[in-house]
């Protein structure tokens, strides 16, 4: 039967064993890699030996972030207790979460999605913080860790993945609080910044023209789509749909927008993104995929239009 | 002579003067704007008499500010301080800075340009401030004035407007602080990030579109243009450059973006931005206009292909 913890309950956890294990989600994000790496470097600053893992390709663009390449897929063996951060459901582990290797250790899943299942046995959710990095924060100082810029940098990388650079509606005071001891700890915001949100090529900033050009407004619904042929003609690998979206929801008529993109196996990525007021998320679910209510995903069987036509149908009911 | 005070001076001019005029520059931006009026609001809570004034036309797109409509094109009459906020010269200020008008009266200018040219007879510049709001927060702080919902947001909004939401590289911790402050006073993040970064039109989204797709890449300097006849083509009178400009900087190759602007009477309004590390502020003040060393720009002749030379030629000297 899963439990969930207390905050208290949690941090104990971690007081007693030397060896840890730490899995990031699949398709992993800034948030997750920067709580994953942070707490690594935190629990090896009280002389912990930790594991640390991703059972996906873990993207260069975090590359600044140290630690960065030990990311990789390994399953738990010797170590005392199992730590799964940012996923709301173990399906996003890959292999790492296999009950059969559990044993009698303690696994715990610590993550702030609202759509989180409770599907470790052992369970800290706080849904009101806006990235995984503030929980995290909150034991590295519970467990008494001086912070150090390493550790500052990975946290404070979370944080601004997941509130968009605290632009989303659940950055709360706390959220600034905890990003200011993280640079006065030695953290820079212009880096995060930089390699988050600033980075792209030109070929896709003109793929960004060509979409925009073509945006559609359907009732308060903004949609644009990026075809294969579309990548392939501006030679473009990684379209950065992350910033596009976000753009698309810049119209002021807007109140959802969704991007599609259509992958190379014709599969077709549904982005969605809503105003505070409007939930994504339930969508989403419908169509398989999952999320925030600001900002929630699915990937759907093709093409385009018929792909366009489902997501369309199922957000004008929640417009 | 004109004198700079310390912050202690600058702070006593406020203790005994009833009536005080304050005055936002020409072309004002949200910084200039929430710090003219969260400077009102937070005088008249403690029962002083503030006529708030611009010599130019304000953005309807800051409406959600209380006060908004009292910016009007006024000159001194019989107040007893003048202020002048967030302008580094004297003509940033229209017929409002007239010394035939100041008498013997104190005037203060409050800024944190780097390029700020002490033009009034008492100024308080503080070059290391993302924003003029935070150096009005210390002031409301130092008077003992407590915050209100409507003072937070006006400063939050020009926090938010000059550090791009947190993003350039002059945000330091008590920024952050600072605008937790603000928020636990009543003021919410959302609403400004909405209007400031996140409201466009789909004509100007798609015009974006356009400029995306034809931008150029000059060695490191990325550039771009917008023509009358795109925004006759498109139909726009607003054309959001802020927004434009920040994502051409966005280009990984690019260390510096400018974007030409031809304007109705036919001169080019050039907005240059800057990685950190790169500085443009020089280049605009030799071509008449100002800035910062991230954020600069200047008003040139047309047409655009000349001004576009003149200024690449300008730029290619500081990359």
């Amino acid at each position: 039967m899963n439990q969930t913890l207390t905050f208290d309950q949690a941090v104990n956890l971690f007081k007693e064993p030397h060896r840890i294990f730490i899995a990031a989600h699949i398709m992993p994000d800034g948030d997750c890699i920067g709580s994953a790496l942070g707490l690594t470097w935190a629990l090896r600053k009280i002389g912990k030996t930790v594991t640390v893992t991703c059972h996906d390709h873990v993207s260069e663009s975090f590359a600044f972030l140290p630690g960065l390449k030990e990311l990789s897929a390994q399953v738990p063996t010797d170590e005392e207790l199992l730590v799964f951060v940012d996923g709301s459901s173990a399906d996003r582990y890959g292999a790492a979460f296999d009950p059969k290797l559990f044993g009698a250790r303690p696994v715990l899943a610590i993550d702030h999605h609202a759509t989180n299942e409770n599907f470790a046995p052992l369970n800290f959710v706080d849904a009101t913080r806006g990235s995984c990095a503030e929980i995290i924060f909150r034991f590295v100082r519970a467990l008494d860790i001086p912070l150090d810029a390493t550790i500052a940098q990975c946290l404070l990388t979370g944080i601004i993945t997941d509130t968009l650079g605290f632009r989303t509606s659940n950055t709360s005071p706390d959220t600034l609080r905890i990003a200011s001891a993280l640079i006065e700890a030695g953290a820079t915001i212009g880096g995060v910044v930089e390699q988050v949100f600033n980075q792209y090529s030109l070929p896709s900033l003109r793929l960004r023209g060509k979409v925009f050009s073509a945006a559609q407004l359907d009732g308060n619904i903004l949609w644009a789509e990026v075809s294969q042929k579309d990548l392939r003609d501006f030679g473009i690998t990684n379209n950065g749909a992350g910033g596009m979206i976000n753009a698309l929801l810049g119209v002021d008529a807007a109140q959802i927008a969704a991007l599609f993109t259509e992958k190379e196996s014709g599969k077709i990525d549904v982005s969605m993104r809503a105003r505070p007021g409007y939930d994504v998320s339930g969508v989403a679910a419908r169509l398989g995929g999952g999320g925030h209510k600001q900002a929630a995903g699915a990937l759907l069987d093709g093409p385009l239009t018929s792909a366009r036509e489902r997501v369309l149908a199922e957000l004008r009911k929640v417009v």
